[in-house]
This record gives structure tokens, C-alpha cells and sequence, in this order.
């Protein structure tokens, strides 16, 4: 029973008919139940995308509910385990936690190389870095475009490293799919559906950010765009929502990290930097979390952040960093983690012996 | 002055005289206040967008403050006036009140023709219809396309209204300016910087909706996107933001028109439709919208709503619409505002007598 | 049925049982429905508080669904026609609209009868003064108490007008009963259930401001606490809801009125003041209450509010107040309402002729 | 300087006077800084609360700006060192983690004592239980009462466990004061100014829980009201805030624990019951908050769930509560925290060794 239709206690019997009819006619299977003082009708069947608000209209009806969730592929009852992607040898999801580190946006070959080595040497398993940058103000800086492409996919070989950058154009999306190993989606785009479209006909792995109004179903409706392109490696991330609470940029919902894993087998990081805003809160919201069951995080370092050019308060020294991955390593292994680790050369060695 | 940075009252002078040199290397100039517990910089002269975040990084430094509204062309200050547009003979914003009405999406010439020429018997000034249809569910009607363009297009003239449309995505830029009159940009795109740059290359007018989640400042941002690349004929509307009340399907900020009129010279308008969710609502927050100034409203109205593939449960039923019509124009008279009216053939009538 | 159970595809047929044979116990009747994928079993009877959370936990069960709302003798469903209430002769509810103003706090005897007197001429029904002030502030004036009621009972009697006064603790329910004529509960106390119980225990009129993170649900939840107590005289009031539009002190939830006039027959107010924050946005914000069908406003006013030692930023002056006043009536007429006026001495003049 | 008065651009000469006069007359010590385009004026000195409201109101003011925060007591600026509380030999604040556990309500001896010995026994610290319980429903269960009370202080005493009880009205101040050892104020009365009064005039320790729309500030200004009557044993509690956010019964806003401790010496615990609504997200969302480094947590649990009669969906069941406090103890010591454990009797062994 996909959907279950209540009547007002006022409802006619010609008003139940109706809805009857409608059910059938829209391919569904009615299921009548006459209680004390209200009908309801369940709908069996699948049903279309305008079911819902078509019946909610008809005369008599109090409400209509639906049972399941409006995604499929994303959902675990379509795929039960985990889905663990493989990225140029590092694996993510399941156990593996992996951190994504580097500089807010690309602004200089220097920086990014030192930041670069720098995250890398502490442990970080993927590279970030922005060339595109969505930015409130038309005047602010918004990235250096290719030649920032071209820079952050040097440093990803240099480093052995695969790397991660936003895409925010449809049109954007060739150049990035040819310089970086990852597509990120930022919050701001969650609901470019026709973004999600281009990025879900090509093969490699999507990073959706939820946006900073959207529910968790929506989120996974943004995945289910990807998905249902035939593009199966899609990660989640939770970067905090827009509330009351003006103490900090956004309020970190790490609520959200167990509630989407129990819906979806999709892996979920945590975005601890856009969502404090400045740098002192990273460090503990980055450990809850790895506490609370995030597949990892995406974290801005930056070795000279009151030069950077973006979101310089937000991002945390490299020292500092050295420090933090030490304690996720150590709250993953009591949470049945494990955080990615570099072997010999640059060859993720895979601490669960697998 | 641009800038306050309030020192801690722990600093000492080696950091008060760190933020003096670097406000001179910003290309502001510096202005010392001490008082009994803190000191006090002050930054003259034009800053730069990152100013502000490099100069809260310096030891020393509580909190630097802003004083000035991150726009500038959609200020009062930059263009006092209430702007007043003119499109196709109709005018929009000032003491104008006009009213968008058509159906959410196009699905047909029959239903569209049939709308259009009810909402312009009623007394709608221009006519909507969406022919891409951003969807939260990959699986849902995303709208006709170049077709629905097409019939648009052609119901404008055939009704002599001009027509608003929604565009999603940079791509679709060139086609709407084709068969459209007005741009709209969606709540869900408030923040897709290349469209609204690539918009504001044109010469036709945009209608910016609010998104669900954007402060007044950030939608005067996005308005400013538009306006910087030359493109003045701007306006805004708010459409309902997403909060705790779950009742309505967005709360209805009214009280943002007033905001944004005290702040910019753009007119602004209310989508009741979007927020409600449920057409009894739709009236009442029509006729609020009006009475507490706004330059119109945006208004779904569907002559068989419980066969719309699309948001039928909010759209008005064309008899409604008709009677609504009357209480907005007796509202707007007594707020000193008036309601566009159709003259001979397809003119409009003005009431003001200009 | 009062509530529906969705039993997870995975439940086993135990499953089921043990959810009937729970119902049963709860003294509902069980009915169930058997779809493809998934049992529902509807719960038909009486229910008891904690049964929905208590059926939610059993092996099995994917949710629970409630068909009714929690909330009895609020309910349209209880009394289907409005509740019209009389107040020494002024009507509240209905097609009646009554204006409540005067200052904030009382400050003195010369500013309550100098701004009662203004707001009398210029046609509100009900004086308003606070003498209990709740404050964020421990160090902030917190009222008159006793000698404010004092004064506010005088100035009434002198003017001939009702008088509303809030009430913030149990133990001064006797005194305010003594004093005024309607019990206000403020936002803040909205939850303070022992202080429902008290004023629902008198035979004075209680009126309610919703909190400012109160679903309409709850806010009706807290109207049946008084009503379950024999006290039927309950008046709502919209307020101002907080989200993160940080622009207005709170945001004005205007649909929140015809959401609860479609649900409950009690009158349902609204308060533009402390929703805005601002003096300027107080006409525009109670236009639209009127226009969207309030039962009235409840409004700030003070003749010289930058000496006010409470909230003068939201006090209108007395000859702004005269100008709204005039604007009130004609929308009012024009959604079907009418403004109570004064009559001879200090009788209301019923416009409606009843 | 404590205001910052900033005028508007057009702001005339005698604007500025008579915002030094004002500034005078408020008792403070006016300071003038001309810019380019704007005139501001600081204002130096111990400020009346009302001063700001009464400085934006003046002609030609564009905005007031208040540098430091309203609380004083509570506030690190007034007491740098962490608080550390006894609490009958148990050491709360600074790097003591302590876990409070227990049932929502008291409603039987046997459910109190049963769970009471298998939280001890797990390694709580403190033993909670309701005797008076707000709910929204004036016909759910609200408590035992002052026998709920009894049977708290004889478990309490039989457990050698301090004891902590929710107080709703001021007229319950004194029996609760007798029967247990820690009043818990309630989310819905974190703004009950009468009843932090009273309790802020004993000499036992106040657990003060975050509204669910209160900011920081506010919580620290409700702790201000309890300090300022001379009682210093303040604990505060984030316990979610309500947002859009539905999937959770609230937002547990974790970034909110270091918030406060950078600008409060009081400790800070989390809840995690009444944020997540759901048994599932308890261990998860208390990891959360042990590793973002609060001073504890308030864990529900119930050996019986489905049969409470009061919030058992997010009761934890007592055999994982013992794996959670496992997992509790070794987050704690990667942040640098101790948790309090038992030694011989029902003394605590100090694991710091002090």
C-alpha cells in the first residue's frame, strides 16, 4: 500500500466513491476500511509522482499519507549494505574513513602544493581544492577557473592524491570530469537538478553537499537524480543547516549522519568548516563527527588563512591539523572505524587487512 | 568608514598596531579610538570583499563590524527612487500593482488559452507558465520544454499579455529570451550565480524569487549579480521561507517586502501560491501581501486544478480569482497603491493618469 | 480510526499479532489491512495519551500514524461555529475586529492615561499595559507589579475601557484577577502549564500568544489546557515565530491565522510589535493581519518612546496610530469584518447593528 | 566603549549633538569619530539596559552597536577558570565528564530502582527521574508528584547517587529543594523568570536546559538570573533547538558546547534523549557530545520502554547503556576529559587523583 487516503469524518459515500474511482484510474489497487467515525482508502500499486496531491483534492478527503519514500535507489531497501566506492585504490563507506583536506579555493600553485604535502603527511586520503567558487557577492573573489583545474590536478599526481573540486555549471562539466577525480555539488546546487542530470551520465563519483534548507529526504531525492542516471557512486554530506541559532555560520546537524545511514547505503561526510565558520570550532565538530558515525570529513587547511582569499576564519592551520587526525584515528577505532592510511609510495594501505 | 574592528580588552598594542598596518594595506585608512577597557580601528575608504575576514584573523581582534550593506546598485543609497519598469506598456513597481496569474506549469493549449484568458478577464496584467519545472523527484513531470515556450509565446500574443517564465539553467537562457517577456528565476536558483550573470547579460527584465533559505541581504545579492552586468530591470519577490511552522508548506515573510523597500529602490512582489501550498490559503495571504505594500503577486490559478500535473492543490480556481481580484484592487487603493487595469484592445488603462 | 500502524515489509506475522493484541489492550478496537508489500493495522476507539509512542516501539512496526489532532474542546470539530466572546459589551470574534494598544510597560500614570486616552479616541477597544514584564535581562526594569495594576485598573475605569495585563506566575494570578479584565499569557509562559491550569480556573478571559517556537498545534494544546479547566473565554494571538530571517526581531506568521481559524473557533489575534521590532513596520504588518482575517491586533503605542524603559523601537506614536486605525476599518470592511467603535460615553457601538 | 552609535550618511550636525547629549544624560562618557561619509559616536561607561533601545530611536541614527555581551556572572570575562561543582563528592566542570541517567518519569519504585541500580552499576554518576512533568497534552500523565519525589530521594539515598528533578513552578520550589540534591529547569522554563529566582535564592545546584528557540546569549542571561540572587552552582544543557529539520524530534546543536565554554566558565552537558526522539540516535548523538567535549550528558533509560508512560521511544534499554558508557569513557580521554567512576561504597574515585 503506497499511499492511504483519510476521509473527513463528514465524507458522503458518493465522496468515497470518488476516490475509489480516482485510485483505479491512476493504476492503483483500492482498499477500503470503514472505521467508527472516518473511511479510509489505501492505494496499493505503484503510483505516479502526482497521486498524492491529485486525490488530496478531491471532496470528502482529510488527508492522503504516503508510506514509503519518494526515492528508490537511494534507499536501503533497494540496496541493503553499504555501498563501498573504490577511488584510485582508496576505499570509502562501510568502515573506511577517509579525510578530504586542502585549501578553501585554489589561489596559488605555493599554497596549494605546502597545503597539499601538508594535509597528506597528517593523513588526509583525498585532496580539495575550489577553482570554481560560488560566491554571495559579485565582487568577491570566485576562483581561478581552469588554470585552477590545471593546478590541483598537478598537485593530485604530485601528491598521489585524488582530488575533489566544485562544479557549479552544466557547462563546467567536461572541464572538471577531465582534471579532478571527484564532483563535488556544493549546497547551493544541491537543487540544480539539471547539474545533478550531467554529472549522473558520466563515471565518476559524485559529492553532494546537502543544502542549507533541506531535509534529509531531499538530499537523498538530489542523490536519487544521480543515481537514476546510471552514475552509482554518489557520497553525501552534511554541511549544516540555516536556523535561529546566529552563534554559529550554520548549525551542524550531525543528527543527520545516523539518520540518513539508516535510510540510505550511501556514504555520509560531515563539513565541519563551512558550518562553524571559524576555525577554533573545527577541531571538536570534526570529532563528533567521526563520533557520531560520519564516513569521514572535508576539512579547510590553509597555512596562511589571514592571507587567503575565502573563508580564511574557517580554516584550520596545518599544525593543528597534524594534531586532529590523530584523535579521529583513535575516536573511529572506538566507533568500529577505520580512518584510510598511507603505506609505501602512494598506496593507501588498508588498515582492515582487506 | 567601512569597517569597526573592536579590539579584545586583553590586546596589546604590538596587535593594535598590527591591525592599523594592515588596514593601510588594504587601502583603507586607519582611525584610532581608545576607550576605558578596548580600542577601537576604524577603516576608512573603499574595502575589499575579504578585508573584513583577514582582519578578524589578527590577534588581538574581538570582532571587526561591518557598516555598510554588501550591495551597492540595488541600494536606496545608489538610486533612491522607487524604479519603475515598463514592460510592454505595463508598469511595474512604484504606486503600480500588478498581478502575474497562469497555471504552474504548461501541460496544454487548451488549459493555458483557457487560464490565460480567464486571469486576464479577472484583471491579471501579465501572464505566467512554466515550461521547466524544477522537480524534487527526478521521477516528476519536468515540464514541456521548447514546446511550452512555444504555446506560451503564442497565448501572450493571442491575449495581448506579456509572459513570465521560470529559466533553470544557463543553457536555456537564449531559448526563453526567445519566447518570453520576463525571466524568472526561481527560489532554488536565487544562488545560481552563472544564470543570473548570464540573465543579466540580456536586455529583458528578471523576477528573482527569494529562496527558502536567504537572508533579504542575499537576495539583494543576487539581484546585484544581475545588475553588474548592466541589466536593471530587476525584481524581486518573496515566495515563503522554510522554518519549523510546518503547517503552511513555507511561511510567508511578510514582513520582508517592507525590508527590502526600506533598503532598495527594486520592486517587490509576493508569491502566495508557493508558500501556502493549499489554495484556501491563497487569498487571504494574497490580500496581507497587498495590504502591506507589495508591488504585486504571482498567483497559480488552474481551471481543473485536481488533474494538474503540477502543484494543483495550491492553484486557485478561476471563479475564485475573480472575486480575489476585486478585494486586491479595493486594498491597493487604500495602501495608495493601484491595480493595472486593461483598456481598449490589450492596453493597458492607466489608472494614475501617466 | 484514531491511528493508523504501518507495519515494516520485513514484519513477520507475529509482528502483526503482537500489535493487535497491544491495541486491544489499549482498548481500541484493531482492523487490518493487508497490502502487497506491507500490514497496516488501524486502531479504532478512544485513545490513551501514550499509546501511539507506546505501539511505535513494537518489533515490526515502521510507524505511526495519527488521524486526529491531539486537541478537543479547540477543535471546530468540538464547536463548529466561532466563539464570540463578550467583554463588558465590546464583542471579540466573529466578524468583530477589536484593536488592543497602549504602552508596553506602564512607566507612570501620566503616559498610561495620556497614550490610553489617544488610542481611545482614535478607536481602540481594549487598553494594554504590562505591570509583570518578563525580561531577558535580570537588570532590566521588570515592571511595576502591584501599584502598575493599580494604575491600569484606574485608567481603565477613567477611560471606560477593558484592560489586558499579562500574567507571568501562578502566585499573581488572584492579584491580576483583581485588577483586569483579561489574563494575557505571554509567548514566554505559552508552555507554563500550572499557569494555564490557574487562569482556566478563574471566569476571566485568557488570551494566548503563541510561541516563538510553538507549532499552531501546540499552541492549541495550550488553549485546551484552560478549556479543559471550564474556562471557555480563550483568545489566540500570532505574535512572531523565530527563524533564521534575522532582519525582524521574529517573523510575523500571518498564514497562521486562517490555518487556525480553519481548525479552531477560538478568535485569533495578532501582534505586529513584537514581530517587528521597529516602529515602521508595524502599520504594514497590521494591515496584513487585518487584510489575512485576524480578529484584531494588539498594538503598541507611547508618546515619547525614545524615553520608554520598554521596547520603544516598536512603539507607534499616537498620531501614526490614528492614521492605521482609519486604514484598519477599511480593510476590515472589505474582508467582511467590522471594527468595534465607541458609541456614546463608554458604550461600544456595534456597527454590525446586533 | 561599551555602544557604538553609528549615524546615517545624511545625519545633520545637530543629529550628532543630540546623540552626545543623550549619551551624557545615559551616564556614560560620549566619544566622536568622523569618517568620510559617517559620523560615529562611542559611548563609554557602565550602560542602563535600556540605553540602546532609547540611542536607536534618535534622529539621524543609522544603527546601535553593543560590543560586549549582557551577562556578567556568567560570562569568562568575570570568571576565567572553569567552575568545577561538588555535588556530594562528585566533581562537575572543568575536565569531569558525568553521566545523569534514569527514567523520563517516576512512576513505579520498582522501574526507579531497577533502572537506578543498572545506570549505577554502568557508571552514572547522578540518578534522574520526573516527578512533575510538563507535557503538551493537559491529558497525558504529568507526574507522581510529591510521591514521586519520595521514592527519587529513597532511590537516591539506597544508590548513595546525588539526584536530579525537573521544577515547573516556584510553589515547588521548596519541596523539591527537600527531596532532592540538583533542580533541573526545564527547556519550556528557561525563560520562567520568577522560577530562576527562586531557585537562584537556595543553595543547590541549578541544571538549566536550553529553550529550543533560545540563543546562546539567552541562555547564559536565564544562568544570570540564578547567579545574581547569589546562587553560583549553575550547570547548563544544550537539548536540541527546534529547526526545519523533522527527521529528529530537535536539532542537537553540538557546536553550541564550545561556544559556550569560550565564553562561560559554567559546565555544559548535552541531551540527547529529547533531541533525537528515537532509542536508535541516543548512543550516537551522546558520543557526539562527549567527543565536541561537554561536561556530560542526561541519558533516559527504561527497562521497559514500551510500556512508560512518558517519552519511551528514546528510553535506552539499561544493557546498552552499559556499551555506551564503555565507548562515553574512552571518548573522553582522547579529548583530554576523565569520567567519574565509583570506588569502595558510593564514594567516587577520582580518576584525575585529586
Amino acid at each position: 500500500m503506497d499511499l492511504i487516503v483519510v476521509m473527513k469524518s463528514s465524507a458522503a459515500g458518493d465522496d468515497v466513491h470518488r476516490v475509489v474511482d480516482r485510485v483505479s484510474e491512476l493504476g492503483m489497487k483500492p482498499h477500503i476500511s470503514k472505521g467508527e467515525y472516518r473511511t479510509i482508502v489505501g492505494a496499493i500499486g505503484e503510483k505516479t509522482p502526482q497521486a498524492q496531491e491529485q486525490l488530496e483534492q478531491l471532496p470528502g478527503v482529510d488527508q492522503v499519507m504516503s508510506i514509503s519514500e519518494p526515492y528508490r535507489l537511494a534507499s536501503r531497501e533497494f540496496h541493503e549494505a553499504d555501498t563501498i566506492l573504490d577511488i584510485k585504490g582508496i576505499r570509502i563507506g562501510g568502515p573506511h574513513v577517509n579525510i578530504i583536506a586542502g585549501p578553501c579555493a585554489i589561489e596559488s600553485r605555493d599554497v596549494l602544493f605546502d597545503v597539499g604535502q601538508a594535509v597528506k603527511d597528517a593523513g588526509a586520503a583525498i585532496l580539495r581544492g575550489g577553482a570554481y567558487k560560488p560566491r554571495s557577492s559579485p565582487y568577491s573573489f570566485s576562483g581561478m577557473g581552469r588554470e585552477g583545474l590545471e593546478l590541483l590536478k598537478e598537485a593530485g599526481e604530485h601528491l598521489g592524491m585524488p582530488t575533489i573540486t566544485e562544479v557549479m555549471d552544466p557547462r563546467d562539466v567536461e572541464a572538471v570530469y577531465d582534471y579532478a577525480d571527484i564532483f563535488q555539488v556544493g549546497a547551493r546546487n544541491m537543487h540544480n537538478f539539471n547539474l545533478l542530470l550531467e554529472v549522473g551520465k558520466t563515471d565518476k563519483p559524485v559529492f553532494i553537499k546537502r543544502g542549507i534548507a533541506a531535509s534529509v529526504t531531499e538530499l537523498l531525492m538530489s542523490a536519487e537524480y544521480v543515481l537514476s542516471q546510471g552514475n552509482h557512486r554518489v557520497m553525501l554530506c552534511e554541511r549544516g543547516i540555516r536556523t535561529f541559532a546566529e552563534e554559529t555560520r550554520y548549525t551542524l546537524d550531525v543528527s543527520a549522519i545516523p539518520v540518513i545511514q539508516g535510510r540510505s547505503h550511501l556514504p555520509v561526510f560531515i563539513d565541519p568548516s563551512h558550518a562553524a565558520g571559524k576555525r577554533d570550532l573545527v577541531p571538536p565538530l570534526t570529532l563528533a563527527g567521526i563520533a557520531v558515525g560520519a564516513a569521514g570529513a572535508i576539512v579547510e587547511v590553509h597555512s596562511c588563512p589571514d592571507r587567503a582569499l575565502c573563508d580564511g576564519p574557517q580554516a584550520v592551520l596545518p599544525k593543528n591539523f597534524v594534531r586532529l587526525m590523530e584523535q579521529i584515528r583513535q575516536i573511529a577505532d572506538i566507533v568500529g572505524h577505520r580512518v584510510t592510511q598511507w603505506g609505501e609510495g602512494s598506496h593507501p594501505a588498508d588498515p582492515l587487512g582487506k
